[in-house]
This record gives structure tokens, sequence and C-alpha cells, in this order.
């Protein structure tokens, strides 16, 4: 392997991961075991998809909120099932300006327990509901394997949790977020196919009713939960005393949802997109669509067709750095994953045309210069395509529908992809699938016709259709 | 006092302050003394403060970053005079993950130490400098006595953290940022003036060798430090064991700068503009520009209208809620600081025209629904010139320049305004100010001419003009 080579992807998957995630610039760890410093660019991306989850977050009618990090920790210790989930993983501050503090407080690992305990003051009657809020924060889960993006102590994320009269209205609300919101953005703008279903019971999040996924495929195979959308019926409004007055003038409590998408998105992008020469990055949220790489002295002429493709509304970056040589350049950006490398040399400039290399596939063009600003941006939505187009065809070559149990474990055990297949329901048969392969089901997709007529795993009468598959 | 009336400003100032606050739905306390839940509305104002600040910090050439929220205690313990400033604020988390941890972790309450920590890493050359990062973070200050937004123990803002070749360059940057990013928006979008100046040693950040701030007044005629800009010298550099190969050949030190402002400017906002019927929001940062009020009948006109303006750009809240009032809509846009309102009755329908009422001014005027695009976003534009000139106004009626120091003492410590005068630059005249006032030096003006001759309180020469005021 040279210097500047990658591990291959085929030889060692996660050696590429961390690798590419040091040397794209993403991010790199902190001081503090599991901790992350996101870099710039790292920060940008991370920019980029925020901007289009609370675009879609605030399109489907909900506000953002802000509410503190820590909580007593008599809050979380409420509600039991919460307790449960997250107790072995939380940090817990218990100094502060000096003193011990009376009543230790926890840093939030989600802020189910804070959100509730105030809307108790928020909702008097059903006039008060819907409450359909969000907020974008760090919450810390004391996690004792970590990866850069994927899991991480501390992370980024959005939280949306929402108060409402009805349980059909809940679970429209979980759907809805589901549908018009992750599954929207994850497609339309990360470009990665998603599996949307329903966990099975065991893969749940704490106190749920129902949790919904969003569930990617990566380029070894394996799944990601790329984010997921709760019900909780009524289990937060009765631990947090959550009441109100009823159409019919009777107290009530109301319906929960909550649902969230965090930095391990980013770590789903990498993942879904990369190859052995680095990221590539879908258009829509690389920090510079277009880079522009003068050759010789064509800064000027580099620089005006950069103004030009900005005046398009195209993120651009002219390279003009001395110290770097271009061979060099061409090799960051391609490792970056910049979508599009326009190269401008003085011969280019004589002809009035540049060459023009797309991550997204081999060989380059030549266009000149007065159909840049109509030839990029339809090159870089046809990119945009082509990124789902193959991670679309590369999940569907590796989603499989054996016959059997022994074929499916087969295909899980070395790690050829996904199983579809159908399950009887039983856990135990969920179980027995993980001890032969280590797969979990990601998901009962909403989609699933009832082809399955039996449980892959037991024989018996299939009740849902299910995906298996090796997860992150 | 009716039940709907706020307290008088001049009666109770921070009566006033904390019931407009609730009232308007701005934010509440959280369950942890000291912390806040910022509500939709007040989040909705500090997201537009924030991508006015965001906006100001890329363009002038800034990238943002996300660093870690824990850091190991002895990590902020190498900066002595980070930590004589910050440990007694400090909250720490020593059990993490179910056990005591080894080394208790600081929450951080600012991230010179972390963020110089990283740079170590990150800085190996002259060609490596400027770093010109930013974040977007939460901190942690453990304080006594607190204030929605203006004193939180948790608090929202951005932290800047530069790096630079020579001193000269990292004293421009953190004037730059005082012009361009905070002094920019603080009177462009908050439409609040400020007095930029330089802190006396007493009143300077940790470790500084010079602070520079935006000083703002509010309607109590206290003073309000609305954002601050750091030079630190090599201080950080060598703490944190920086260095770079400089141009000469010779490893050298870098020059820091750091620059923050926070969710207090939401308090400035409120302060500076607010008067005895509520908020006055500037229409840069109000969440709703403007409200229509269909009375009777008038919905599908309202509607109409609603999206006309839209298309103008005009953020809109078509305010059809059945199950209020409109005398209390009107109180409730009132109290919460709308620019403009607009009504549409039956009787404006038939004549095609609305009653529009600016919140800067009594009286109303009636404009035809065809002169409404053009005409509203003009109205906006001028609300927000008339609260700029208004609280400009305001402050300089209350700017005095006393000829001695008992008439200084006079305006201070009757709360009358800010007093500007000569200072010998010695601590012994600033703490005596302080002991007959409470009063302290706020800033030396950045464009103090040479004007006052001797100290104001002891008639030595004077090194500086100061303006000195009371203080949140």
């Amino acid at each position: 392997m040279s210097k500047n080579a990658l591990p291959r992807q085929a030889d060692d998957f996660p050696a590429w991961y961390a690798e590419i995630i040091r040397r794209a610039e993403l991010a790199e760890h902190g001081p503090v075991r599991g901790t992350m410093v996101i870099r710039p660019y790292g920060t940008a991306i991370w920019e980029l998809v925020q901007r289009a989850l609370d675009d879609r977050i605030k399109a489907t009618g909900h506000e953002n909120v802000v509410f503190p990090m820590l909580m007593p920790a008599s809050m979380l210790a409420r509600e039991a099932e919460l307790v449960e989930g997250f107790a072995p993983e939380v940090a817990v501050v218990t100094r502060a300006g000096g003193e011990e503090l009376a009543e230790p407080l926890v840093v939030r690992p989600t802020s189910e327990a804070m959100i509730w305990s105030t809307y108790a003051g928020w909702i008097q009657s059903y006039r008060d509901l819907p409450l359909l809020f969000n907020q974008w924060a760090n919450v810390v889960r004391w996690e004792l394997r970590t990866r850069l993006f994927l899991r991480t102590t501390e992370f980024l994320w959005q939280e949306g949790h929402t108060a409402h009269e009805t349980h059909a209205e809940a679970q429209r609300e979980a759907r809805r977020i589901l549908d018009d919101v992750y599954a929207d953005t994850i497609e339309g703008v990360l470009a990665i196919p998603v599996l949307r279903g329903r966990k099975s019971a065991s893969e749940r999040f704490p106190a749920a009713l129902d949790t919904l996924t969003c569930e990617v495929m990566v380029r070894d195979r394996k799944a990601l939960q790329a984010a997921t959308s709760h019900d909780f019926g009524q289990s937060f409004a009765r631990t947090y005393d959550v009441t109100f007055t009823g159409r019919d003038g009777k107290r009530a409590h109301p319906y929960a949802t909550s649902w969230g998408a965090s930095t391990r998105l980013i770590g789903g992008l990498v993942m879904a997109h990369g190859d052995d020469r680095g990221l590539r990055l879908p258009p829509a949220v690389a920090p510079y669509q277009a880079v522009i790489v003068p050759i010789g002295d064509t800064r000027s002429t580099a620089a005006a067709l950069g103004d030009e493709l900005r005046r398009e509304g195209v993120r651009v970056r002219v390279d003009d750095r001395d110290e770097v040589r271009e061979g060099a350049k061409f090799h960051e950006w391609e490792r970056k994953g910049v979508p599009v490398r326009i190269d401008v040399g003085p011969r280019d400039v004589a002809a009035g045309t540049a060459i023009v290399t797309r991550r997204d596939r081999d060989g380059h063009e030549t266009i000149a210069f007065a159909d840049l600003p109509e030839r990029i941006p339809s090159l870089l939505a046809d990119i945009q395509r082509t990124l789902f187009a193959d991670a679309l065809a590369f999940r569907d070559a590796h989603l499989f529908a054996p016959a059997t149990f022994d074929e499916a474990v087969d295909v899980l055990a070395n790690g050829g992809g996904f199983v579809r297949a159908g399950w009887c329901g039983d856990a135990a048969c969920e179980e027995r699938m993980k001890a032969a392969t280590r797969a979990t089901i990601r998901c009962l997709p909403l989609d699933a016709e009832a082809t399955a007529a039996a449980c892959i795993a037991c024989g018996r009468p299939a009740v849902a259709g299910a995906v298996w598959g090796l997860a992150y």
C-alpha cells in the first residue's frame, strides 16, 4: 500500500472507514474516550444535513425549542423503562460551583423525561394540543465501543417530542416524520435508499409501543439504523402527570411521540457512497459541489468561472493554493468526494474550454466555458441521481429472499447482505437467527406484502415479513 | 394593576423583565436551578440572531467546527488563569457508565483549553495559519445569581477561536470580529446602538491581554455587555505547547483570539426595545414580521393577503384561531412585539382596504389591499430604522459628561445612565467610583478622542476616555 492509498474496502472495511474519516478531514477523536472533534469539512456537511432536516421539520408544522441539558437524577428515575434503558450509559454531575450537589444531575442521554416534565405545565386542555416541538441538541451516552460518527459518547442530534389528543393522531405523526422528514431527507438529500419498517419488540426504544425506523445498507452490506420515530402511547404522560381536559370535559392523558436523527447520518453517508479512492458526496450535501483547479497561470480565468458558477447557485471552491501541487490537489478533492472537478490549463484558456471530471464515474469531458453555467448544475443533478441509483442497485443486489433457514444463515453469517423472509413473531426465532449469524431483525418493512407464508426459522405461519442483517 | 397589565418599567424594571419573558412566551425556568427552557417563540428569535451572526462569521472567512463538551479536569487546570477564572463555576462529571471516573471531567465553561489542546496537532508550519474557526455550543457556568437569558447556568453561544502567525494579525482579527460580526449584527439586525471599546484590566477575560466589547444601554439605563472579542497573545500556545515553524525556519508560538456572543443577546433585545405594553421586535429578528387578524368572516381574504406578503419575503402569521377573541389577539401580538398588525374586517373587504397598526408608534392607517405587498416591506424597513433611532436617542440622552467626580456619582448612583469621562488608568480610581456608585468602567471607547484632560476621580492626567455605568 503506497503512502497515499487508503485501505481497500474489500480488504478491511473498518480500517477503510477509520482512515477516510481521518484523511478526508471529517473528524478525529477528542481527549475524553469516545468523544469526537468534528473538523470544518465534517461540520460543513453536518450543517447541510441539518438544514435539510430542519426545513422538513418546519414544513411539517413543527417549531424548535431549547431544553436544558442537565436534569435531576430523580427526574429520569421516574420512568422505569428510561432508567433501565439509559442508567448504565449516563454521565452524572455530582459537583458544581465548588460544592457537592445535594442531588446528582444527569447529562441528558435523551430528553423525554425533561420535556414531559415541562409539558405538564403547558398542557391543560385539548385546545393546547397537539404540541409539535423539536430541539437540536447534544446528548451523552457512555458507550463502551465507539466509532467516529456511528457511536460516540457525545453526539449531536435533533429530537422531536410531540403530544397529541388521540393515539391515532400520534401514530400518524410518527409515520409522517418517518416519511416526510427522514426518508425524504435520507433518500432525496443523502441519496441513500431506505427500508422503512417497524422494530420488533426486542429492538424498540425504551418505553415505546412502536418504533419506526429507516434502515440503510452500507458498502460492507451491513445495516445502519439511520433514524427512528417512536409511538409511546400514554406512558410518559402517566409517569410525568400530564393530563388535559378533553372535548368531553374529562381529564385524559395525551399521547406522545419522539423521533431523532443524529451525526450518525454522516457515518452512513461515508459508508453508503464511499469507494476505495475516498468519499463520494451527493451534491446536495457537498460543502463544495465543484472545485476549480487552475493549472499554470490561469488563476484569473478560474476565478471568473467560479463567480459565474456561484451565480448559478453552485457551491464552488477555486483551489489556487500555491504550496500544493496539482496532483496532490486532484487526490485531495477525490478523497474528499467533491462531485465535480474542473481543470483549467493554459491550452484550455486558449481554446475556451475546461476539463470536467465527475467523482462518481471514470473519465472526463471537455466543456466550453460558455456552457459551464448550464452544464454544471445539470451534471450535479445527474450525480445526485446516479449515487442514489448506485446505492439502490447495490442494496437490491444484496437483499436476498432465501427459501430455507440454512440459506438465510449462509447469507447472513458470510456478510452477504440482508435477508427478507417471513417471521412468526416469536422472539425465540429472532434469537435463533441471532445465535446462528449475529444478525438482528432490522425492521418489519411497512410495505411488506403478505408474501411470506411461513416463518423462515420455525416454519409456523408468518405474521410479518422481516428484514435481517448484521448491523452497526 | 389589571390581570393583563404588565408591571410598568418605571416602577419595577426587573419585575417587568421577568414578566414579559414569561408572558411573551420566550422562556421559563428549567428544573435545575439557573437553567432555562427556551420556548418556541424565543427559539425562533434566537435562530434569526444565530443566522445573522453565522452569516457574518462565514463572510469574514471563518468555518464552523464542533468540539466535545467534556474535558479532563487536568486540561483546564493547565492554564492557571482559566482555572482561577472558571474553577469556582464549573460543573464536574465524576461518574459515567455506572462507574466512578478515574479522572473527573469538566463540562466546558468555555473552550480555549479544549481547542488549543487540539490545535497542537493541527499547527505545524506558518502555512497552517491562520486557523479561523468557530463553534455553536452550549456551555455551563454555575452562577450564583441567575436571570433568564442574561445569566443562566447553561447558555447557548458561539465561540470563535483563531490562531495567527503574528500578534498584529491576531489584534486585527479581534477588532474585525468586533466591527464586522458583532457591532454589525447588534446595530444592523438587533437595532441596538453599541459602544465599542476596550475593557480595563479588572474587567478583562481570564488570560486575555486585551478584551474588546460591545456595550449597550437598556431601558433602565444600565449597561449590558453584549459580545466580547479577546486578544490572548501567546499564552494558550505556551500553555498547550502549540508551536509552528515560521518563515525563518524557527519554531514559534502562534497568537490566539477568542470571541463570543450568546443567548444573552435575547435579553438585551427585550430590555433595549421593550415598553410597558411588551416586546417591540426589530423586523429583522421578528419570527412574524406581520400578523393578519381576520375579523368576522374574512378568513379567505386574510389567507390570500398572507400568501401575497409571503411572496414578497415577509414572515407572516394569519391568526385565524377561533377560540381566541380579537381583543385578546391584539394584546397577544402587541405583547409579543410583532412589528405590524393587519386587521381585515368585512367592511375592509368590501372597501378593499386593511387597517395597519405599527408596534413602534401609536395610531394606525388604512392601506389598500393592492398596495400592501409594496407598503408592508417598506414599513418594516422603517420600523427597523425607527427602533434603532429610538434606542440611539435614548442612550445619547442618558450619556453624560460630568465635570466633577460628585456630578458623576450623582448620575451613576441614581441610575441616571452612563458617564463618560477621563481616567488616569489607575485601578484605585476605578475602585473609588465603584465604591461610591457600584458602577464599573464598561469600556474605554475605541473612538475616544483625547478630550478628557484629567481623570474624573483623581484629577491626574487622563490616559483614556472611559464610560462608566451600572451593569447587568
